[in-house]
Order: C-alpha cells, then sequence, then structure tokens
C-alpha cells in the first residue's frame, strides 16, 4: 500500500502538504493539490477507507434485509436497489431473513453496529415485533421499508395496493363467469396476506357473491410443493370451484402442475390468476394470469428514499416520510378464459 | 450514541480504562472488566465500527460480484456465500456487473478502495483481460473465482468439471439413439462455454459420430427470447436433427417454448437436454433433462476458501491456491427419451 509518506518523498514536501491537497484544502495551492493528485493517481494510492468513514461519519453502504434471495420478486427487487445505490456511490450489503423474526432482529443489530448510512428492509413473514425497527430510528439511521412492511413503524415505505390489485384479480374472475372462487392466501402476518384476503372479499361482496370461508385455504410456507398440496385439497373439498385467486405465483405454478397431473382442464373447468408476475409464469403450460408486480421498480424506488433522507438529515433538514405506492397491472394469459 | 465517557461517568472511572476493559486488556482487573461490559450493555453502547476497523485494519465485510442477480443460479450461489459469510461474523457486499468487462473493472477498484477484507467473482462474459483481478492479489486481498473464471489468474477457484458434464449430456443424446446433435453454445469467452463445448464434441468424436460446425450455433445473450430464435433457425436449417444439447436451461425453455408453439412433439422427434437445473426447468412442459449444477454449495465453498486464506494471510502463512471441482448430475424428464 502507498502511503502519504512516499508521495510527500517524492514529490519533496510535507506529509501535511500532501493530506491537505488531497483533501483540496485552498490554503494549498491549485499547482500543488494538481500535483500531488497526480503523483497519487500515478504511484496507484488508495485513501486509507477506514480513516475516511471515522473523519467523515459516513460509511456510504447501506444495509439490505430481505426474506428470501432465490426468489424472483426480491432477486428483482435486489437488482433495482445495487443498480440505484451505485450510481450514488453507495454500496450494498445483503442479509436474507430466511422469513425468521429472530435473525432478521440480530441482522438490524448487525448493521447498526456495521454504522451504516441507511437500511432497507422487507419483513420477515415471523415478524410480529417491531422494537428492533423502531431502534433504527432511535439510532437516527434512516430506514425504509417495502413490500412487506408494517404500518405502525414510522418510517418511509414503497408498496403496491394489495388490496386493489386483490380486488381487480378477483373481479376478473367474476366478470369471466366464475360463481365459486377459492382463495389460496399466505400466513396471518405479514400486512399484504392480510390485504390480498381483503382485497378478495371485498369483491365477492360488491358482486353479491356470498363469502364462504371454506374456499379460504391458509397456507404457510408459499411454496411449490405447498401449492400442489393444497391443489389437491380444494379439489377433494369443492366439487363446483370454478376460479382460485392465489397469493402468489410459486404456489399458483404448484397448483397448476397438480391439476395437470389430475387432468383438470385449465380453464375450461378452472380459472386460475396468481400474483407477483414471476417470469416462470409464462413459460409454464398452461401459462399463468397474474398481477404484475414491479419488483425492479420498488427497488430503485425504496434507495431513492433512503438516499433522499441520508442527504436530508445530513443538511439537518426535518424529515417527512413518504409512502409510495407502485401501480400493478392484471397480465392476462392462457390460465383464464 | 452512548460514548466511553459516559460510561466512564456512570462507574467512576477513567476513560481510558473503561476502553482497556472493553477490549479485555489483563492489566484491568477482571471484576472492573465485567462491570464495564455490564454497563456497556446496559446503556446500549456500541462502539465505533470505524474506529475498530482502522485499528484492527479488518473491515469483516467482504465484496461479491456476479454477471447477474435475476437468475437462477447465481442467486442460489449469493445465498451459499451470505449464509456461510454471516456464520463467520462476515458481511457481503453484492454489485452486478452485467456481463460488463468495464463495470466489473470498476466495481473491483470500488471494493479494493473500500478495503473489503477479500473478493468473491464470477467473470463478465465480456471479460477477456484480467489485469484488474492480478491488482487484486497485488494488494494483498484474497480472491476466489467461481463458475466463470479465468485459468491464468493466480487465486483459488470453486467449479464444476465442465467439460466432463457437457460429455455426460451429449453421450446420453446417443445413447438414447439420437444420431444428429446439435449444441446451442455460450459466447467465446467465458471458460465454461468453451468446456462445454469442447465435452460436446469430444463425446461425438469418441462415438464416431462426424461433428459438423454448422449444427452449433453461436448464443450471445443466453437468454429465453435467444432460444426461441436458435430453435427456429433449427429446424430452419435442419429437418433431420434429433438432439439438442442447451449450453443453459433459460435458453433450453425458450426452446421448448418454440418446439411447442411449431407442434414438434418432445422428446417423439426431438430430445432436449439442458445445463444448470433451474428450478423453473422442472414445472414446464414437457419438463427439462438437465444437468444440476450445485450453486448452494459453490456459494459455500467459494467462501470457505476465502475465508481460510483471510485467516491465513493474518497468520503470514504460506498461501496454497486451490481449485475445487464439485460433483454434477445428470436430471432425467420428460425432454428426452
Amino acid at each position: 500500500m502507498v502511503t502519504l509518506k512516499q508521495i510527500a518523498e517524492e514529490l519533496g514536501i510535507s506529509i501535511t502538504t500532501v493530506s491537505k491537497a488531497l483533501k483540496d484544502y485552498p490554503d494549498v495551492s491549485k499547482k500543488t493539490r494538481k500535483l500531488v493528485r497526480e503523483t497519487a493517481s500515478l504511484l496507484n494510492y488508495k485513501p486509507n477507507a477506514f480513516a475516511v468513514n471515522l473523519r467523515t461519519k459516513e460509511s456510504k453502504t447501506i444495509g439490505l434485509i430481505i426474506p428470501e434471495i432465490v426468489h424472483h420478486f426480491f432477486s428483482s427487487v435486489i437488482k433495482g436497489i445495487i443498480s440505484q445505490a451505485e450510481k450514488k456511490g453507495y454500496l450494498v450489503i445483503t442479509l436474507q431473513s430466511n422469513e425468521s423474526y429472530e435473525l432478521e432482529k440480530k441482522q438490524i443489530d448487525l448493521l447498526l453496529n456495521k454504522r451504516v448510512d441507511g437500511i432497507l428492509i422487507s419483513l420477515a413473514n415471523g415478524t410480529g415485533d417491531f422494537k428492533h425497527l423502531t431502534e433504527v430510528a432511535e439510532n437516527d439511521v434512516p430506514l425504509v421499508m417495502f413490500d412487506k412492511i408494517a404500518k405502525v413503524v414510522k418510517c418511509s415505505k414503497v408498496i403496491i395496493d394489495d388490496r386493489k390489485a386483490a380486488y381487480k384479480a378477483t373481479e376478473y374472475l367474476i366478470k369471466i363467469g366464475c360463481k365459486r372462487i377459492a382463495h389460496f392466501r399466505g400466513p396471518l402476518l405479514p400486512q399484504n396476506s392480510i390485504d390480498r384476503f381483503l382485497g378478495y372479499k371485498e369483491a365477492l361482496a360488491n358482486y353479491n357473491i356470498a363469502y364462504d370461508s371454506s374456499l379460504v385455504y391458509l397456507l404457510d410456507k408459499m411454496s411449490f410443493e405447498e401449492g400442489k398440496f393444497f391443489a389437491k385439497k380444494l379439489i377433494e373439498d369443492h366439487k363446483d370451484v370454478d376460479g382460485v385467486f392465489i397469493n402468489t405465483d410459486l404456489v399458483a405454478i404448484g397448483a397448476i402442475a397438480e391439476f395437470n397431473n389430475q387432468g383438470i382442464q385449465i380453464p375450461e373447468a378452472l380459472n386460475i390468476v396468481g400474483f407477483s408476475n414471476w417470469f416462470m409464469s409464462s413459460v409454464i403450460s398452461p401459462s399463468l394470469t397474474t398481477v404484475d408486480q414491479p419488483g425492479f421498480e420498488m427497488g430503485k424506488k425504496a434507495f431513492k428514499l433512503l438516499y433522499k433522507e441520508i442527504k436530508d438529515r445530513k443538511k439537518n433538514k426535518t424529515i417527512t416520510f413518504k409512502k409510495v405506492v407502485l401501480d400493478t397491472d392484471l397480465i392476462l394469459r392462457d390460465s383464464t378464459k
């Protein structure tokens, strides 16, 4: 590693002058500053990032906690965050909570100890207590939540209108003639699985279709296997079902695999709508009608909000939290009539 | 933020004693060390990570550069790296090169300036010059390459035997009776697309099937769309083709979509083998016979090698670079007879 001393010796000037020149202090002449910078570059000098952090009290690093990495939607979000952060000179530390509250809590602590400049988080399904997040605010560290958020935590948020999107998905099933519509819902905790369920229920009510709780299946892991399992159960329980609105694409893809196995004609006998628009949904057979959830855009927007808050805090501006709601589209494919 | 001074005042002892106690110096009595630690914990004291970095010359952070995040194989690798790093107290900064050499070079520089403790990289397809990687070694920063490596760079590596895996895939097509076997190959630069091509060629030679270069298609972006495009071209060019070995699953999935569109019977008229075993490959119709490439294991192993090198360098041990070759399996599904 090249040191300030070596640059000073090379030029026959003092270490202090070199140090000041590199920080662009005006009490060093322009000519000297230029010379020092050129020599530093020639010798491939790299400033000690640790010392710079200590002086500026910034790490130019942010933390990101997401439930799962091998996941089309979340990996799109990560890509959006990283691409935007890089543009602004920030690096991103990614952690995966595995849907575990305990791990998420530990990871928040890790990031605070690391003194990241801000934190982005999408909550684990297991998270029902939010003290670890209020601690972030207490440490004056900017926080932005996205996708799986907690309403009670005071911070900026980027979401979609899950209730409205689910309403539209269910309404579409009604409009194409479905009378008995089942719903595969997510676990009880994350807000988005509650909201998607409420959107489903609201659409039924608005079109005078009686709500039947036996048509709603509560899923836990939201996996391909669960999709297969509950598809089988649904057919056993309800011979008359003609439509299913499924909380997420991966589960819907599992359900379609099971319906295909059992020789059930999609969409003739059964219409299916998913949620998220995983790439996979466009290539399976039949392809899946689904709600397009803009992961890449969500990641970009979440970073932008965080960046603004970091800058505003440095300028001692008053912080006002924003809630950004991104638009969704219903993508029509072959799993519905 | 709680300071050492506040802890000192709380206990009526000097700041130096508090500082030494927290670093577990033996010249502070055991009793005092315990008392200081308890008080620090009670006051929710967090050491200044920047000062700790400066003192220990460690960031406990590593850098990871991969070509693409929204990608089943690479996201599995990231998951393997992050899970293993977290166990050892390391955080991971992830950057995406977008298959661009220029971006990759810039990112290596970013990570070196950041003073990460080590770097993990899978090369961009565009990378044909390796000066930026030899610079990592010159800066005494441990480097491990995985999947898309450069043979000439001196560092530890984790790969699969691409040539052997491709040989077995092609051999399987021959054994089930294929006589005219096409190959969709990757770009000219990354070693693994060369090796997969060589494995294909070697299998043909060993089974006395004449090599026909017009049956080999050179792909660029390795995308779903390219798969469709070259599937169409293949059928136009060669009416007699009965097998295709395709460099990666995403392309194979695109090709299957096109063959399905054109009403070509798979596997009766055409047998297809992919490479990587994306989750998607098991749910499309027909499901894809493919080489299983262990991404999660590769990520874990790559971090383990990096970790060992970090530790060995700290102890001034001699560093010997390792090359780890992970096993692959051919997964038989419905796209082959």
